[in-house]
């Protein structure tokens, strides 16, 4: 199941509207191409609605902002959906500043997502956010421990109607109803800058592939980034480190191939 | 002679203001240094001009633009003209949306270009955009095929005395008058991000270390390049994907002797 | 006592809001990562004082200015003051536009930094700067050889009780008392683009991780880059270029034990 979205996205080579912060741009743009996609970016509001029209889907990564972005971010998004393009959410750092707190908020309140992708603090602070908003307790907010995260996960699931991903030690994918638990990926991945950007962008493209089997396609990027960072340690000599890493790790994703996926994928999930 | 291009360039050493998008700026500032030349990039109008008198060319590359970048571009082609530094410019994405082919038809306007390098379609659309302007039939534009990228190429030679060059699968390099079609390069250098953008800013660099032969200069640019694609794709190991091929091309560059360029090059010419 | 300062920062994981240009930002927060840190990137004024807070240091970097980036700077520099977090300036290119030398100029009188890195000529226009404003001859800013470069560095500390690295052929290490003069590097570094961003970015882990001493620490960090350039280049192929010892040098760091500093390290001083 898992190698059909890898092999959908290499026939169809979705096109994706990347909007993504500079620090990670690069990387998130060649992993685009290795997964037989591609990228526009494009971060002006007097054009992000243009370029996102002339694209198949669309990932709006919180990185690095000011306000000119956010609302690229915004008109971007309301354009997707008016399009019926899928949106992806990387809400980086979302809990580290007001101007994130509140772009947050408005980005939830004013498109639909497909999916959701952040580690468990992210995560977390989206929930808060939200049911601060609804006056719910902000206790109830939690994502220390991997409970926490499947819980603010199937939570943020559930009044978004989006797929949600958080990753961590155990990356949690969920669709407020099915829960997933991947063990793919390599503790090392953590020294990589970015990796969780090139995570979201890899789902960009998958979910644009496969419009129809979202939370499939979100399962299979999460599993593809994990096993790829797998594929990409056993590969490193001892004088490599996380530089050559993160080319490695692209790389893994280059060839990837949907039986490779389909081997080494690490999941579990209740039902 | 394209190896004489590549001697001068390592023997100037041209300082190049490269004002490029934020997505490609590491992997143009590594190729500049790659060929002997280096790079300077600032963005601001308040500074763009100023920084570009105290280099000896200057690229303008129009991705990830806004309103303040944009008027950086303009000022700094303005100061080069002035200063007779030659300018490259590269139209990223320029048919894609309102804001850029605006953006497009000024700089073509405003600034006097030594070269002008896109693909197939962004020189059609700035043929399209000049020729709508002139109140010239649109369909003329066409840039679909080889034959329309050499027409396209051709026809923006001579409107803006600029050299074009328009890659594809045979990359075509003219001044109008002479047209070299190149056969270097490899496919798989569609997969690396900014590959288009690294070439510009090598022509950049060449251009500027040799401002009496901008024809060869460009020639030998796209030459290089495409020559270094193909080195680079000889050493992938069966575990390089992209991001190892992104580095080795530029590495190829680094290495590149004007011996290699000169046994390498693959080019016809109808003259 | 350098191993201790490399030993520390893997301990101590210091979280650096590094505020640096986009051309190198992507290898500024994989050389933190390398040596153990971590990046937090923001450059809006509207939230950069809040993220400098949520830090433990924090790196200033001029590259690519804009008059929002700047504002953001002098807020980030003035609140990691009020927190007594310590606080790293690179100021690049800072005698080449008059935005730059404004800015250089209000940075140094707004915010107190433990370390300022820059090559000879941007040290030197820091001095002329601050000079000039107190009415001193401006023939004395020198900094043309090393011998300049000393003087500049040792004079700019004084006024700025900061430490001042210069980085050149010898890396110039002073406090305004105590110089050191190291001779670790290779010259192929002045291939690949924000070498020096890079050590600034590292410069702002170790003294983020060693705040009671900064003169250590920043000796550490050349000390350590310098080296890392030896080790990255002894691992290059003779296919290898510039591209490939980016990645290595921040290969080495990310390996860099104590006591393959302590074992490498080559420095002088006269005390």
């Amino acid at each position: 199941m898992l190698g059909e979205i890898v092999s959908q996205s290499r026939k169809c080579r979705p096109l994706v509207h990347c909007m993504t912060n500079y620090v990670t741009a690069n990387d998130c743009a060649n992993i685009l191409l290795a997964c037989g996609g591609s990228a526009i970016m494009a971060d002006d509001p007097d054009e992000a609605a243009e370029i996102t029209a002339a694209c198949g889907g669309l990932v709006l990564n919180m990185g690095t902002p000011n306000p000119r972005r956010l609302e690229a971010l915004l008109r971007a998004g309301q354009a997707a959906n008016r399009l019926g393009h899928p949106v992806v959410l990387d809400p980086v750092g979302v809990g580290s500043s007001a101007m994130r707190r509140e772009a947050g908020k408005r980005l939830l309140a004013s498109v639909r997502f497909a999916a959701i992708r952040g580690n468990a603090t992210e995560i977390a602070a989206l929930v808060h956010g939200t049911a601060a908003h609804r006056g719910v307790d902000a206790d109830e907010a939690g994502g220390d421990g991997a409970d926490g995260a499947e819980e603010s996960a199937v939570r943020l699931a559930r009044e978004s109607s989006a797929i949600v991903v958080a990753t961590g030690n155990t990356d949690i994918v969920t669709d407020g109803k099915t829960v997933y638990r991947v063990h793919n990926g390599h503790s090392m991945m953590q020294a990589v800058t970015g990796a969780g950007c090139q995570l979201s962008a890899l789902l960009g493209a998958y979910v644009t592939a496969n419009p129809d089997r979202p939370l499939q396609a979100a399962l299979a990027a999460v599993c593809a980034m994990g096993l790829c960072g797998e594929i990409a340690h056993a590969r490193l000599s001892p004088q490599d480190g996380n530089a050559s890493y993160r080319n490695y790790i692209i790389d893994a994703v280059f060839r990837l191939t949907p039986e490779t996926l389909e081997r080494g994928a690490r999941y579990e999930t209740d039902r």
